[in-house]
């Protein structure tokens, strides 16, 4: 086998987290903006994250949501309402103190002392107590419900460690909202979403995720219930890519969400919400991503064939475009995956090698290129993301069919290379989860016997309170924590890892994002 | 002609504010949020962002754009480097100088003090300096030349009187910015992006909008030249509903935004910014509202047509709701003005007379009632949303096709109330701008004339400096301000109405909001 020369610098195997940021940098993604803690997403990351919003947007629609659009600002007072609320959230946002600026002594501008807010205003770090005052106002008979709103909003907490599309100051979200007649509409509607969500990592991001309920000391602040997809990264870290809350009445007492049910009383709303946001594009990246940058699953990718004329500046590129822009016109004429085929004839300066290796870099799905010999033959040079290399040779893995050969195959190589990366991640996954671990001793050698250890499936009793805590501690002693309860896994049928008590259910343990 | 009974309480002809404010409420488009400035958009008004957002989007994509997003927060320090910028912009804007809430002494929460920002951070008001910074290192040579970004965002601007969806503090928008090799290439996209905005508003809003340059003292803080689009609304009175700006070097100058030409020299690029806001929201209501409430372009609509079973809470509900998701089937199965039919079955509970007018009043193009014996003859009652009322008998004008010929008729209704609003919205603009208006006192006669007295048309000398100052002042005495120089008016061929030296061209009087 020969030597291959990867396009990245940095090898995953070799650090993983300067090789996710070259991938960000190289695809051109994101970057820092300047602004502490705030990304700028480029056009390519943000292209990744419109058709993320396009797709999950349609399966929230077909649930039976409609979009509105609440205000950025909420009163200070609306966070002391709920008390665990406040407790989780309110400590690091951003604060809006003042509405003018004035000319300083330094020539600056300064916030102007005279046009100072009587009440504070938080930047929104979720939107729970201000859609809530909404809901109050619109829930008034049994007949309003369900409400089932969604947002789609920027939102502000202010960390202080951050990495890009994971963890910003500053993240784009989509958050729903709804509010139910009872307990059980609520719960179900809950697990509706989870499912949603999970369909959505699966089929549309191919990410391979396991959904379950969060344990109680992960609960969203003022949830009852808490559940989530997590991902498995290439590092063996988890991601938690979304998740579904069941808020019980916690926060339709806070608001005063309540209604006049069949019978004349008055009942309060139960209340769900739920959330997906840009990190979701960090998750992609380290799931898909290989030492030559990003790799897409077709859907999601802004184009999905790029096609590079090898130009040369003279006479000859004119037939040379004429052959590449009917080979564009008619792969944007065919369907994949249920969308017309998303197609960039890439005729811009440059070398067609440099610009090959960029739309690598980005994770195109499939790279057409035309040379003039290509032409003269009736063919082209067809590359998959997915089998970029001839390990044999060392080279690219280019193919040689003919125009009408490659615009009839492309549609089918599309569909295929979406559902080969969710079968890689869920092989990967399912290869990285270690199941019967005899006892804590076992947990620790586990995850420091290899660098990327992967996730622990164990048995625990689901203890609470202070014998909870004590779990938690020992976890974090070795930076690990419990992602969920896989809804899908096996009854137990041994004892608690933690307390040798007989185990209620099966738990993962990872280290996370 | 028997007596109309209109669906809302407050006429157009009796007070245009308070039945402005009746149709956003009684459409349930918006409503105050209890935040100071601050709208919520509720689901019905965020549908028809939503379709103009979709309709935009694509045509700025097809102009060669691309999507990307910027923080929210500007350091103060980016508001000071461009001179009218600053002066322009740097008076009632949101400032961040917190970052963290800690408990107060009464049990609330309020500002940390130890957690005051170095540099207090702005809420964008709108993206030049930001985007100037991203912009200054990515273009390096002449290569990356045009650079065409756009954002969808949300900015603020503190605002002290607000109007929903006119002027809240809060409000969404597109804001798109290109970087260009020389002036002409920047002017002639500044005038591309006019036209985008002008064909979106004609074609997609109905809106028959006169589009022009703005008046030196009217520009852009920062701009070289200000064009407008300017609907008028049915009090006469003036909308600016886009604006597109030719920024020169001022931005690239102040950002440093340079490239190294072809020829190896460094040379500052020229810019541009243009958007459009939720205030085009106002201006469908204003421009396209009758008596009745809300009435909707087709294309903007988010349902199109609305089908109401008259149900009776018993057996035969069901073989009616039969007939009429065939009836929504066959209809979302057809095409009208290029997209599929956006049709919604409304089986909520309700009498179907009382949901009707909900329809009504929130504008939906089409309704198609259908009861029993509708369903035992094998017809609907159809009824236009431009045609609503029977004049002789006071009554709505409903047609009873059969349901085959509905289905058949709708999508050609749909393409015809599209170009009916433009033919309607245009006849009136026409027919309220006066023109050869001899010398300011019958400018005066003709503001103080009627209540909706509409526009003039005047030609002027385009003074500047201090006599421009002193037009302005003139004018603002009566609450008029110049609208823009319309790109289609005749040539002058007179004097200046102001100071009476040889007129160079004609422009635009109006009140506006």
């Amino acid at each position: 086998m020969a030597q291959i020369r990867h396009a990245l610098n940095v090898k995953r195997a070799d650090d993983f987290a300067a090789w996710y940021q070259e991938v960000i940098s190289a695809a051109e993604m994101a970057e820092e903006s300047g602004v502490r803690g705030c990304m700028v997403i480029r056009p390519w990351g943000f292209g990744i994250w419109e058709r993320m919003q396009r797709l999950l947007d349609d399966r929230i629609k077909a649930t039976g949501h409609e979009n509105a659009y609440f205000p950025i600002f909420i009163p200070l007072s609306n966070f002391a309402r709920e008390a665990e609320h406040v407790e989780g959230f309110a400590k690091e946002m951003a604060v809006v103190t003042h509405h003018r600026l004035i000319a300083g002594k330094d020539g600056g501008l300064m916030p102007d002392p005279e046009a100072k807010l009587e009440e504070p205003l938080v930047v929104r770090p979720t939107s729970e107590t201000i859609i809530g005052d909404a809901m109050a106002r619109w829930v008034q008979s049994w007949r309003d419900l369900p409400l089932k709103l969604n947002q789609w909003a920027n939102v502000v907490r202010w960390e202080m460690r951050t990495r890009m599309f994971l963890r910003t100051s500053e993240f784009l979200w989509q958050e729903g909202h709804t509010a139910h007649a009872d307990a059980e509409e609520a719960k179900a509607h809950t697990l509706t979403m989870l499912e949603v969500y999970r369909a959505f990592a699966d089929e549309d991001l191919s990410l391979a995720v396991i959904a379950g309920e969060k344990p109680e000391n992960e609960r969203f602040p003022g949830a009852v219930e808490t559940w989530s997809i997590e991902a498995m990264m290439q590092d063996g870290k988890a991601l938690q890519a979304g998740t579904s809350h069941y808020l019980g009445t916690n926060f339709s007492k806070a608001s005063g969400i309540k209604y006049q049910d069949r019978e004349g009383g008055e009942t309060l709303a139960h209340t769900t919400s739920w959330g997906v946001s840009t990190r979701m594009v960090g998750g992609v990246i380290m799931t898909h991503g290989d030492d030559d940058g990003l790799r897409l699953p077709p859907r999601i990718a802004p184009q999905q064939v790029v096609i590079l004329p090898m130009l040369r500046d003279g006479p000859e590129d004119a037939p040379l475009l004429a052959y590449c822009e009917e080979l564009r016109a008619a792969l944007a004429a065919q369907a994949a995956l249920g969308e017309k085929v998303r197609v960039l004839l890439d005729s811009r300066p440059g070398k067609a090698a440099a610009k090959r290796w960029d739309w690598v870099r980005k994770g195109a799905p499939a790279i057409v290129e035309v040379g003039g010999r290509d032409m003269d033959n009736g063919v082209v040079s067809l590359l998959r993301r997915d089998r970029l290399w001839d390990e044999a040779s060392g080279k690219p893995a280019f193919q040689t069919p003919s125009r009408d050969e490659a615009t009839a195959a492309i549609p089918g190589i599309l569909e295929d290379m979406q559902a080969v990366l969710l079968d890689e991640a869920r092989a990967r996954r399912d290869a990285n989860i270690t199941r019967e671990v005899a006892d804590f001793a076992e947990v620790e050698r586990h995850f420091t016997a290899s660098r990327y250890p992967g996730w622990l499936e164990v048995q625990w009793s689901r203890p609470t309170g202070a014998a909870l805590d004590q779990v938690v501690e020992r976890l974090k002693a070795h930076k690990l924590t419990i992602r969920n309860v896989p809804q899908d896994a096996s009854p137990a049928d041994g004892a608690c890892l933690f307390t040798g008590e007989p185990a209620v259910e099966r738990i993962l343990l990872a280290k996370a994002y």
